[in-house]
């Protein structure tokens, strides 16, 4: 990195340049004055190396870097030394640099907040400068992180046999799935590009031009209302092959995923596991289980219904899970569960436990309804024992499972159970293709129009959508889904039952569809594929709770970019150009 | 490649494989019924394969390919064997298969043109159907050829420490250059997005922001009226770097662009030539010359201003060039040459013309003006000797450069010394900071409001703006502009002289581009950069004419995309939620 104005980085000296003359660049992190010696910490992307002033042999030096502040740029030229005290936190700590002389390269006001792993700046100030914020430690060296991931995957993928496409950013609007982001034409007015929420079927068209493997790391965008999570414009790692079958996707991606752990993590993780959609929700009440602890769901149905006890005989599933060696919980942390899932994201109406005492006693919120035999027959079923709490919810089975599941993470949570640094991964199989609406009456896809039903399920379609499975398979890290995909509709005529099983007129899937329906016409090979959320990828591989701290100038939750203040009007004559009012 | 349905891809088989049982999958080619022997050419992007069936030993086989077409996708297992008469032109020439069953993965329709090499369809037809033209082998090889150079770029780029940061593209509008595509605003009404010309203020952000080097393959946008040969959408190579001179720059990316001939061509290209753009307009008349061949221009005022001809008296400038070995050229092929410069797209009134003949005679059409001692001169100066003809243009000095450098690259182009498969690099750098609009009678930045004047200029840049030469430098390949770049200004002071001199009221200048200028109180270090045009570049490298050819799915040139049919209108619904008519 020794430019013109450097001969070093202020991450590379140590020991071995004992006595050599050297020049860096960078930014002052820190001052400190010590009467006779001052110290000042220089910092570029490379690390931090102390410059050091004697007040004795040096006054002019001394004098000339009164004025300067945190932040300012300088250029140092002087001598390294051996360091009195040294500093065994970082690669420099062994040595200084005694300055001879320095040059101002550009000074600073102070920043609005202090630039240090842990800033004092709040998050609307942090984005508003944000690239002030990207100078501390942990917000660059995701931005790192992500560019070394994104250098691995393009390897390993080139290295497989896939080729990097770029597709179009101006393409057409299609009502189907999220809403888009338009642009409007100056050269036709009253028309729009759309901004691609993904580029499924370009890459579906870049199969049937026989490119056989094909993918890209590309921006997407949707224009949905923004979730603590979600950013209008995204980044996907989009992957299609041909002449595959499932097993052969996801023996690939398996392959890339180990690489990526090795590559950026220096982890093995061994064959990852796969689980059906239908045993994820009956095991988990989630179709991305945090599977790096058990607690698995327990139905209870059979050893609960036959009392008096109302509220679970009338209940399509009574359904429990085993807090091991929690049966010690006081009255207030079960209340404070008990409110948990009362809460309205959660949405339960109560939670019954049972406490299994030493020696064989049960001690249950149902008591009145439910003898000792009862609940040691609850507890035999769960594979509870003495010391374990049974948290049992009851209720419409789905819903009675997605809070099962808020509960079964809050319990993880609590027991310290979802470790940081330890990953679980899953394969998610056999999805339902379809997905009935009570809102609008009518199916809708899963995953999107184009998957494939299984072959055997296939003649369902008409006569029992709802039980039609899917070829689609999704990839799940620690409870996070970071990638999804499937087996495409290669043939013309199912891709017309499909668009008819999700109540689409002929005309209404031509408009849309047409171009994609016209090239099936022409030998489109039998594929599929997957894509991958790159920030949430780079997130979940760095046990962080937001993507927004792996995109260098994110938006906020109201798609607003803080430092441009972007988006903002435009001009009447720009209006004019565009047709538009 | 080995998938679920395949043993092999069609390129891969050979001597070594035969007796072996494969399965292949395709597309047909080609079917040629021999009678007792039909052959098919099994296509896949990895090459061909011949499949052989004899009507004798497989009747039904024979009678079940009968149905068959082109561009069916079928799955064929069988044994390798030797073939009978060889193909040397491709690798799997030696071998066939012997077919010994076949399934029908998907039917074709005839295709709207044939996908050889050399296809029948016209232009518009193939973009309409650019799945299908994507099929044919030289618009195949572009794609492949770009994605092996981007492989190339990132990891030389990774290799030296440059970081790929990802810079948003929902940004803010700037009025300043060219017109901007732009998003409405679904959550603020009357507001827009627009989409980037280029990361520019990002990448200078993020120098601020400490990363020092960044480098990122990113789309951009501009809503231009498109010439013949651009996109509304297009890639760059955008990169920056910190604490770095213009030489710094210059010695990092003619590495990369080194590294690059040697990767993708196994071509030794040594040491680029550098010209400033005063030469480079002084002797090729184009700052961005094809120095592929010589042919320089020579400055012919003081030997020919001194007779009756006020054509050249009257002229600021008198130029000319030397066309070797072309004394001969009847009259009406220099009529021709007098044509072509008269075409409006280049817009001479008439052309001069010395031919050298043998003797020592010289015979022009400048004859009753001057005699031949006159003549003599000029060819002295312009070393022209026997046999070679000189060719000369007068009036104003710019107009008359570049109307002489479109008759220098046709006359290149007639003498066959622009050679495909040659290639000469230049650095042109010098550039002047600013150039004078008559049309709206201010200055305007020649590359980008940006670019740092040359510091020992700086001086000028309110008493001779037009004399401020600045850090700046196009790298140009065989006559095309293939990138360009500046050092930056990173003094706050000096970039509000540079938006005064642009002729910015304090106030525009805080509004479009307050944010890098606040971020300039910062601490911002010296830095530069450059971007390359990643289209062109790969068009370049393959002397390809058309960027189109290695865009997988580009636009027309009334920016549409003939196979989406995109722009389109949208619905009601939509422009109501985007407050738009």
């Amino acid at each position: 990195m020794k430019t013109t104005l450097r001969t070093h980085t202020c991450g590379e000296l140590n020991a071995s340049n004992i006595n050599q003359k050297v020049t860096l660049c960078g930014w002052i992190q820190k001052i400190r004055n010590l009467g006779g010696m001052t110290f000042i910490d220089l910092r570029d992307r490379y690390g931090i190396t102390q410059l050091a002033f004697n007040a004795e042999t040096n006054p002019e030096l001394c004098k000339q870097i009164e004025p300067f502040g945190r932040e300012w740029v300088i250029q140092v030229t002087g001598t390294v030394a051996e360091r009195y005290s040294k500093n065994k936190n970082i690669p420099t700590g062994d040595i200084e640099i005694l300055a001879k002389s320095i040059n101002v390269l550009n000074e600073s006001i102070t920043p609005p907040f202090t630039i240090e792993d842990e800033s004092d700046g709040g998050d609307e100030i942090r984005m508003k400068y944000r690239y002030l914020d990207l100078r501390r430690n942990p917000v660059k060296n995701n931005l790192l992180f992500r560019h070394k991931l994104s250098i691995a995957i393009r390897n390993y993928m080139n290295n497989i046999g896939f080729v990097e496409i770029e597709t179009p950013m101006l393409v057409s609007s299609t009502p189907e799935g999220a809403r888009d982001f338009v642009v409007p034409s100056r050269l036709s007015h009253g028309e729009f590009y759309a901004l691609p929420q993904s580029p499924q079927t370009f890459k579906q068209l870049l199969m049937v031009a026989g490119f056989d493997r094909y993918f890209q790391i590309v921006k997407c965008f949707r224009d949905e209302d923004l979730r603590a999570d979600r950013q209008p414009e995204f980044t996907q790692i989009d992957c299609e092959m041909s002449f595959v079958s499932q097993e052969d996707i996801l023996q690939t991606f398996e392959g890339l995923i180990k690489y990526i752990f090795k590559e950026t993590k220096g982890m093995d993780i061994g064959t990852i596991e796969r689980i059906t959609w239908h045993d994820a929700m009956k095991y988990y009440g989630s179709d991305k289980p945090d599977a790096r602890f058990g607690m698995r769901f327990v139905e209870l149905n059979d050893v609960l219904q036959h009392r008096d006890f109302k509220v679970f005989n009338e209940a399509e599933l009574v359904v429990g899970i085993v807090a091991k060696g929690c049966a010690h919980y006081s009255r207030k942390q079960i209340d404070s569960l008990t409110e948990f899932v009362k809460r309205p994201q959660v949405g339960a109406t109560g939670l019954v436990h049972i406490q299994c005492q030493e020696g064989g006693n049960y001690k249950s919120s149902v008591d009145k309804f439910y003898n000792q035999e009862d609940l040691a027959a609850v507890a035999k079923k769960c594979g509870a024992e003495e010391g374990d709490l049974i948290l049992i919810m009851a209720g419409p089975r789905l819903k009675t499972q997605k809070q099962l599941c808020e509960l079964r993470l809050e319990m993880g949570r609590q027991l310290g159970l979802r470790k940081a640094g330890e990953y679980k991964l899953l394969w998610v199989v056999d999805f339902p293709l379809l997905e009935w609406d009570e809102e609008t009456q009518r199916y809708y896809a899963m995953h999107h129009p184009f998957t494939a039903p299984k072959p055997e399920h296939e003649a369902m379609l008409e006569t029992h959508p709802g039980e039609v499975n899917a070829n689609a398979y999704d990839l799940v890290i620690n409870g996070t889904e970071v990638g999804g995909g499937s087996i495409r509709i290669h043939d013309k005529n199912l891709q017309k039952r499909m668009f008819k099983a999700l109540g689409f007129s002929e005309e209404e899937a031509q408009k849309q569809f047409g171009f994609l329906m016209n090239a099936f016409q022409y030998g489109a090979p039998p594929h599929g594929g997957l894509a991958f959320g790159f920030d949430r990828m780079c997130s979940v591989l760095s046990d962080a709770d937001s993507i927004r701290d792996f995109i260098a100038f994110p938006k906020n939750n109201a798609a607003r970019d803080m430092m441009l203040n972007a988006p903002t009007p435009i001009s009447d004559a720009q209006l004019k150009e565009l047709g538009l009012k």
